[in-house]
């Protein structure tokens, strides 16, 4: 980056324009594997209009801007790939207003979406999206990898909350994408465009999202199964019995063994011969209706070879399980080198995906361990180093992680359920879509940035990037 | 149309070809007001194949394609109003199949909404959606404009089911948009673009929905309320209340009125002094949970000087109740000649959308019949052309169609719902959106249309297709 870029940018922010080293290596990562990319300078706007210049300059020079939350990402959607200028867009963090009258909320998107939850719930209502990183992550970021959650099977995933968004175009304009409404038959949809686009259209500068009432009861259950394969079976069988869960989360055997050693305060003792676990929770407002609905699993889940089930009775017992489920991703990360793929099929298909994925790791000879949102059929697969050697984990890996990206299309599915592409799996889209499709995107790409500053090297695979 | 273009159809499609009068006249118009626009040929293909040679074709010789489902909008969607080539969907009739175990169905887009609907019930499943259009309209015309429909307010609108579509482009390629799952974070939601474009991006030939384990009970009442303003005022708090009634419609007095006179079949009697009616659904699968619902419901209402309220105890009388409610616009229409408009607000914000929308009126001097799905925000405003004459009609209407308009864009809302801008509603856009908003989706029509064959005249205003 020039000089007088600097001197742009520090006259315009102070000390928020920030170049000392320390900070560039902190914000050259995301929660991705242990990629870092360093950026030239970071920048920490305050306001729409901050964004708005920033952008408009960066346009102008042709310099490369990447924005980032939270960096909790897990495709590296944050990850500065091309250098150039880091946007942190954490002084975002206002709620700007809670609607009580209309179940909506407006906020800027460097809000923390554990916050956020916590400051409607005050108020009883409900903002159901729930990634495991939800302590953390910011809602704008969310936004952008369109983020799911355990609460997604029966709720929905970030993009059935959107209603309205603020974006700053490239080239510094600024829109408005729709309207603070449940209903919307008016033009085309850029609201959808934008939630899960990665940063690659526009910057969000403000969300309205909508809101439930919030339920009054739960109810979670741990059912141990003797095979991994028959715990996946029983999911779809669930829903066939007319119950919706708020949860389903699916866990192997090393998934739930790893994550207790790595969270010491629990006291829930797992059998050897337990292959995997469902996490099921139901929630509403009538007690005896989710009772009526354990049972009704309970009878289901029979019939796939399950141990007895653990009903939590206490509220710590609750969250000492979600803990347990919150904890896998980093249990696995701190076990071993890995690469996490975020599957996803049709549910009934999650059987033939789990198959298949152990098969493919036969004959490549690597371990994984899969857990994730059965419920929605998105499987997180994570694959670990373990002692393979550099050559294998380098050059092999990409051809396995095809094999199982492919088997995901052909059960129907695709190759990410709520991470994103980013930058770790870009080079898997020619899987997922088309050159039709593709070229489409990219299309769309070029219309909204057609100097291609924004969140450059991310999405699309390199030989479409350079068409 | 040239002599050659009528060979190349003709050779194609044999009696699937169709240029006589009858039929022109009969393609020419849906259920928007009294419009009608003849086209050249009516071409009716019956596989995908064919409607991307026809598109092929078109596109290269520029010749205007309009496509059309059954023909029940209201937003004057698939008129072909630049003649040309109308392209009726109405052989792509076929249900594909019904996916039990993953709670999905695959169709194609010339069914019935209400006969997949009862297809899929069959299995115990459920399409929600339901516009009051259902027992005629297409699936594919629902996913054109983003039909909503009573049970939206708990169920979201057709937006909110669609997984995938398979696309047909004006270049004749054909693309896939998404794939058949729950959640999605691989690239642009193309799949979202779609829905709503009211054919003009792409024309659907395969549509993959999900589909929800059917409630098995439900409860209706009507509600009468001495104060019409006080009806809608009553909405926002049953939510409030923690209640999600799965329908929640508004009928003004006189939407009632003129209804019970078209319908002569229902024994229901209104009471003159009675201003508005909420008609209110709840649905589930534990009767006492509903009654419960109602009770709460009831309590709310208490609150907002209603009348006697009226529980439906048979079938027959929660059929004739709904039957009342799905005629109104037929009824208003048999009334007078009218001018619909679609207006959709925050619902909180609906006491003074009407209240608006009456002083507006009076203003003008014209006379207005609402209704709609209250629980969205959602309020079907008829203007009643009575006994104004022609001056007023074509050259003030307009201005106070603004004035609402505008009125609804202040309330956070915009101005369609569910019907579409098509052709009726494209010379107000630039209320909803700013200059920069129009123009984006006048680039990305471009790129995906780039010879404006694809339904030309619609969505935007004059001035933006002739930037």
């Amino acid at each position: 980056m020039k000089q007088e870029d600097l001197i742009f940018f520090k006259n315009k922010l102070n000390d928020r324009c920030k170049t000392d080293i320390d900070t560039l290596e902190n914000y050259g990562h995301d929660e991705t594997e242990n990629l870092v990319f360093l950026p030239s300078v970071v920048l920490i706007p305050e306001s729409t209009e901050e964004v708005s210049e920033i952008l408009r300059y960066c346009n102008t020079h042709l310099i490369p801007v990447t924005p980032c939350g939270a960096r909790t990402g897990l495709s590296g959607g944050a990850l500065p790939v091309k250098g150039g200028v880091l946007l942190s867009m954490e002084r975002f963090s206002k709620i700007i207003s809670i609607d009580e009258n209309n179940l909506q909320v407006t906020t800027e998107p460097g809000v923390i979406t554990e916050v956020l939850q916590n400051a409607v719930a005050e108020k009883g209502l409900f903002y159901p999206p729930d990634p495991a990183s939800k302590g953390s992550c910011f809602i704008g970021g969310n936004i952008s990898e369109n983020s799911g959650g355990p609460k997604a099977v029966k709720y929905g995933v970030t993009a059935d909350y959107v209603l309205n968004l603020e974006v700053v175009l490239p080239s510094g304009e600024v829109i408005w994408t729709g309207a603070n409404v449940l209903k919307n038959a008016t033009g085309y949809n850029l609201t959808q465009l934008i939630v899960g686009s990665e940063g690659t259209l526009g910057i969000v500068t403000k969300i309205v999202l909508r809101l439930l009432p919030k339920p009054t009861k739960d109810l979670l259950m741990l059912v141990p199964f003797f095979s991994a394969e028959k715990a996946c079976a029983a999911v779809p069988e669930i829903f066939k019995a007319g119950v919706i869960p708020s949860a389903m989360e699916f866990m192997e055997r090393d998934a739930i063994d790893w994550t207790l050693k790595f969270v010491d305060d629990l006291s829930i003792s797992i059998q050897p011969e337990h292959q995997a676990h469902l996490l099921i929770e139901v929630d509403g407002w009538d007690e005896s209706v989710l009772l009526n609905d354990c049972e009704r699993i309970a009878e289901v889940v029979a019939d796939f070879d399950c141990d007895e089930i653990l009903f939590a009775e206490t509220q710590a017992q609750k969250e000492g399980l979600w803990k347990l489920r919150r904890k896998v991703g980093e249990a696995v990360k701190s076990h071993s080198v890995y690469k996490e793929e975020d599957t996803v099929v049709p549910r009934y298909e999650l059987p033939r995906l789990l198959k298949g994925v152990k098969e493919i790791g036969n004959t490549y000879g690597f371990k994984s361990v899969c857990y994730g949102h059965a419920g929605d059929g998105n499987l997180h697969v994570n694959i670990i180093k373990g002692d393979l050697d550099e050559r294998t984990w380098k050059e092999e890996l990409p051809v396995a992680i095809r094999e199982i990206f492919e088997l995901t299309v052909q059960l129907g599915g695709t190759i990410s359920g709520e991470h994103g592409i980013g930058w770790v799996q870009k080079e898997y889209m020619d899987i997922a879509f088309g050159k039709t499709e593709l070229q489409l995107m990219h299309s769309i790409k070029q219309l909204f940035d057609p100097n291609t500053i924004l969140n450059p090297g991310k999405i699309f695979p390199d030989s479409t990037e350079n068409h």
